[in-house]
């Protein structure tokens, strides 16, 4: 099973292929669709969209996996960051993928095991899991591939996760 | 000038369709593409994308007024409206069309001339400027008919006003 995982941001907009086979995961590619501050917000999102179908089209995925956003203040950012996630999901929509969704907590859970895992275990989880040689550079890549990985885990049990609603 | 303007959202995206020549509005057409609460949000967002590339696609509008959206608590519906306004945003993007948003403050000061108009106040001006038999059915279809009436009448000194960045 092939997975891409995706970390929704406008700025950054991290992504990350692996195969599962058996137990086992093999990352096939993983980077980012990033966008410059100096560009429009409609610029912004036609080119995460088409970063992101070039991405689903070259790799050719079978599911998709993205984290649900949370937000506990900043309404304004929790719209930026919703279009930018809205324009992820429908490229993976428009390329017929089947799309699930986990919080930040199932996704600690699916890697680590528990909730509470910080940032720097869950990079070093995703490091060893993979077998790669370093950290990806980014965040927004380490934790696209957390996404990914986590579904992976939890595919056959895939029925207790929320499917996107 | 014909302008597409639009009020997003996931369940009902309104939108509407104004002429205008000299100081007259006419209106071309207007209605929302709606989507089904027990619809999987993916689908809900391939189908207003498309809903809105086939209005863009019929009627060729030449600009899009956007209302921005606020929200003071739930960032949850934060997320969920702004990721449908994403897809809006993209629809037009993709479409090459150029794309103004406006508060909500701005489009009643656009339409009524100051920002403490009452809702029905805005659906009334609305019916009168467009000269239409009755007020759209749709509060979300009258709004969309405001903002791009809110673009007309600005359209001469929309330097003063942002352009969507």
């Amino acid at each position: 099973m092939k997975i891409l995982g995706i970390d929704p941001g406008y700025a950054i907009m991290g992504y990350g292929i692996v195969e599962m086979k058996g137990n086992h995961f093999k990352p096939i590619a993983y980077g980012a669709v990033t966008t410059d501050k100096d560009m429009a917000m409609p610029d912004r999102l036609k080119h995460l969209y088409a970063g992101l179908m070039e991405v689903i089209a070259e790799y050719n995925p079978e599911v998709v996996s993205i984290e649900q956003l949370f937000f506990n203040t900043n309404t304004t950012t929790a719209i930026l960051v919703g279009q930018a996630r809205g324009v992820a999901i429908l490229a993976c929509a428009n390329s017929g993928l089947e799309i699930f969704e986990y919080t930040p907590l199932q996704i600690k859970q699916g890697l680590i095991g528990y909730g509470r895992a910080e940032k720097k275990q869950i990079q070093h989880m995703v490091k060893t899991i993979l077998n790669l040689k370093q950290i990806p550079k980014l965040d927004d890549t380490a934790d696209a591939l957390a996404a990914a990985i986590c579904h992976g885990h939890c595919a056959d049990f895939h029925s207790r996760f929320s499917k996107l609603k």
